[in-house]
């Protein structure tokens, strides 16, 4: 059993830990925090399922006053990891990336953090046997993993080498208060960091593209051009590629998904834990054909798209599965992602 | 076990049938609906935890299609309960109830229908005594109910005669697509049906009020000028007694509670099923005096907030439990209300 | 002098009364409408600048009511001029067209008509030629004429063959209250009209493209991959090009111009009518190549974008300039377009 | 002529300087500021119809770049005015007050500065008198400033003596992106700020509110429950008082005005320029008695009503009017408030 941290229980964190319980060959040995923020409110009120240990600068009397079991230290919870899932704020990880290297752990860092952090710039499908056993894994951030997962879908069958995008970016979570945006679209200087990182990670293809923020909380979604080195992808043959992938729901209008929100709906009608989607959304009525280049649309549930392809980190870095096949199909497996179908 | 059908699988629908399949002393026999919308998608995809039949007009062949199970149509059902949840669209329920009458069920209908369609309109707190063994019940509608919770308990307490609501109204629900309002606020006329509605179930009660609709979907906020018949009630009076109710969660703003987007995230942090919430929010923060008057800010969970107040109407139509007290307190053990004190 | 009416004083009518106006040599007539809006009230307020003519079905108690005074009937203004410019609700103006043709008029048509009402699918730049003395012309719709400008813009110098575009819609305009959308994108079935609608104008590009509304008030934003039938546009050469044009106003991030409000904002602050903008706008950071491909992106200023096409329009039906060229020309001079350069 | 000058040529700053310009016994001297901003670059498109005036900290090139004149620094207008409307950032103004104390010049401040900046806290109709000849005032701010018109328009006739109120506070400017809300309506700690200044304002009123942030732009809306000292203050009574106040303007929803959103696109199809309204709007359909208090709701322009009650801060402290009858009425004169009636 692989046993696994995760430092920063925050939006990303909450939904890191849920994913590694849900690994029957991994442990989630506890999470790390600084402050009774509400999602430790939360796990105290759920009972602690996970143990709680205390980053530098915590202040445990707070805990202690709010009644919240606190197990040990970060220091503690390192010592009893093989790898840690640094969710730390932007620039934290970088920090703590000094602790993992004293205490000889690996540690799969989230893609707010600089990618010299890690050794490995990471993504489940498009490059897994890189990141095998590596030490120091980044993630790519929530709409470069949706982004690639398409992308790497097209590439794998017909051979991709050009895509230009235009991201419609939510431009915060439900429930944040910290940032938000009102009545407002806001453009980003072209190109975006997503077309850049996806050039990182696959770098056989040319990739450029213009992100606008949206004052909307549920999913970005990506309109992709892409290109094949040769021949014609037809708009049957996307269909056809996108409909086979686990990680990939192919949705239509007429059933219902109207956009974002419908996803984020289904997800609380399945019963989903917090409303949560793994999965990318494809409509499939958004593919079209323009002359030797295919058009389509996707939607990334921001919360949630990175934590399969953390699972996946996790079993590269620690050798658990050897490429990339077999790696996603055991995440897959113990995350549900395809049995939908 | 009281035999229970829901009619409408919507909204409110989906959550009567959850918080019916959570009382142990009530079976939930199916639920009933006209067409294969993403709510039945996704029961479908959960693999048919609740039996689905089919109302009149909809078209079986649509189910078949998509490979959802069908158990029966509507009166089958209505044969197999002893009351019936009506969530349907608004207007439906009045036609069901002569469906209804022909088979000597009782039924619950929802907000959205004409109280005329019912012998009581109900409450839990408010009226229980005048719902017991009554055929056809009406709901209070989202904002009403948790206004009432509110009001009555500082009302068994100290005695009101009087309040004037603003009703600050999330204009649709996460992921609505047929209603919406950009960048607008938007005035009803006064005074409010809520205020109106709140005399109805509370006759000793003289209130009145405005109603301003607003461009979110994470709950209604309600400020209440609220006035004692004798005395005054102080902070710390209305604080105790809010802080005594087993559907009312009191929160401050320290402790990261700032808006109605933060109870949301909070039940999904929570794990809650579908994110959902059934106490209403109160702001300590919020409680100041105006001369004899209380005012205080309530949060109202929209989709939810009326699912125990409708198993109370269950079981005091069912006479269940005889009186508010014991009837209350069966549906607070069952949905867990309360437990988090 | 030409003489014009305007029929629907709605959003589009009132500003293509004002564009009207404008012009030294054409005579606004008057305008029509049905019911006593805010927009007649404020024409009231103004003190009546146009003289008001009730269409059929007109309650003429109402205007006398609120003090408004009324010149006369649809069928008086009809008589007065030369060519009506219709902004009448969808569909109202293909029953108007028989009143036109009867009284020998010519009219102009806005994008909610079918284009089957027009012997000509117009657009100033693109096809001006084509309008040249036509008795009924529709323009194109906002979104597609504003997309044309820039397209056309490109295609004169460097000859375009296809675009890819992807739209991120404003949903409504300020003050909608009859349409709006809250926390979510919405997409629509590819290809979008607007695409379809523009190898109409332009036969010889090739067209598709995505939508997605998103819950915003002031401008979409489109972005457009466009090729170029022989060699590569590079970033220079399409920025040299918009600089150029007299309807494109190239902006930069830096100045803060940062998103579709910023336009509106700065149209406020130059003290246009109403808060106009009769020019799209155009990121000079936003353009990058791609391949033989350029991708840029635009702001469409919903409101009033199509006004200047439509003066065009009058210019040609009415043979006031025989090209287009000359038929701009001198809209934008009346306009005032091009001269902030 | 009373010479007055503008610090700060932002969203007040802009607004100040048209309304000083309007008040044919004023002479606007000049504005100042710090960065070719937007609104700065709109004053050059527009020709420079005030004279600009580089603060402290300016970079003088950077205007040079951009072809924007320059005609001195903020020391030379100090030097030329007798009056300067502060509309600094907050905590600036405080430090020109060290300058404008050693010139021996005068200075009415925004709601943005501690009250401590300013010997007279001032509101033009509720405590002009105390004005009259001060040398250091600070203006109320938007809110508070609409809210005490209305109060102290029934205090006048009726005698109040108590308000509770609740603000449902918009929460940007539209073209703002240094600030926003997305899907979330955010709760203040109680009492809110404005029901507390306005007790500074109107000692003998005792005011308690609480406010909640909402994701819009167009306009703040407050509801008011007042009481009176004496006798009860019928929606008739009210309604007159209101009807008969030129900063004040009645509406109804039948006629159109649906929400704050229909105050803004009135005054834009009304021509004002940046479609602003200095007065506030209030309901007629949103008054109620609620036992002895009378309810209401109102809608404050956040980004313009503060304008008449500075220019009647400029005319209490320069002694032009000695009261407050006089004073407002040349205000409104100048601004055409009350002419619609």
């Amino acid at each position: 059993m692989v046993k696994v941290g995760v430092a920063g229980y925050g939006v990303i964190g909450q939904r890191l830990a849920d994913g590694v319980a849900l690994q029957k060959d991994m442990e989630l040995v506890g999470i790390a925090d600084l402050a009774p923020t509400l999602s430790i409110r939360a796990l105290k009120e759920r009972g602690m399922p996970y143990d709680l240990y205390l980053v530098e600068g915590a202040d445990k009397s707070k805990f202690d006053a709010n009644g919240i079991p606190v197990k040990g230290n970060f220091a503690d919870l390192i010592g009893k990891v093989d790898i840690m899932l640094d969710s730390s704020p932007g620039g934290v990880g970088a920090k703590n990336k000094a602790l993992y290297e004293k205490a000889g752990i690996k540690a799969v860092f989230q893609g707010g953090e600089k990618d010299s952090v890690a050794d490995v710039f990471f993504h489940g499908y498009a490059n897994y046997e890189k990141g095998v056993g590596a030490r120091f894994l980044k993630l790519t951030s929530c709409n470069t993993t949706g982004l690639i997962r398409s992308v790497d879908c097209l590439d794998r069958r017909y051979g991709i080498d050009r895509v230009a995008i235009t991201i419609i970016r939510r431009v915060a979570d439900p429930g944040d208060y910290h940032r938000g945006l009102t009545n407002a679209l806001q453009m980003d200087k072209a190109p975006s960091h997503q077309a850049v990182d996806l050039m990182t990670i696959m770098p056989h293809v040319e990739a450029t593209g213009i992100l606008v923020h949206t004052p909307v909380t549920h999913g970005h979604i990506i309109t992709v051009v892409a290109h094949a080195k040769t021949g014609k992808i037809t708009r049957d043959m996307a269909l056809e590629a996108f409909k086979a992938h686990n990680r990939i729901r192919v949705v239509r209008l007429e059933d219902g998904f109207l956009g974002n929100a419908s996803f984020f709906r289904y997800a609380r009608d399945l019963g989903n834990p917090r409303g949560d989607m793994y999965e990318i959304g494809l409509w499939e009525d958004s593919i079209v054909e323009s002359g030797d280049n295919i058009m389509y649309a996707i939607n990334i549930p921001q919360e949630s798209v990175t934590i399969p392809e953390t699972m996946d980190a996790i079993r590269a870095a620690m050798k658990m599965q050897g490429d990339s096949a077999s790696g996603t199909a055991e995440t897959n497996k113990y995350l549900g992602l395809g049995k939908w179908k």
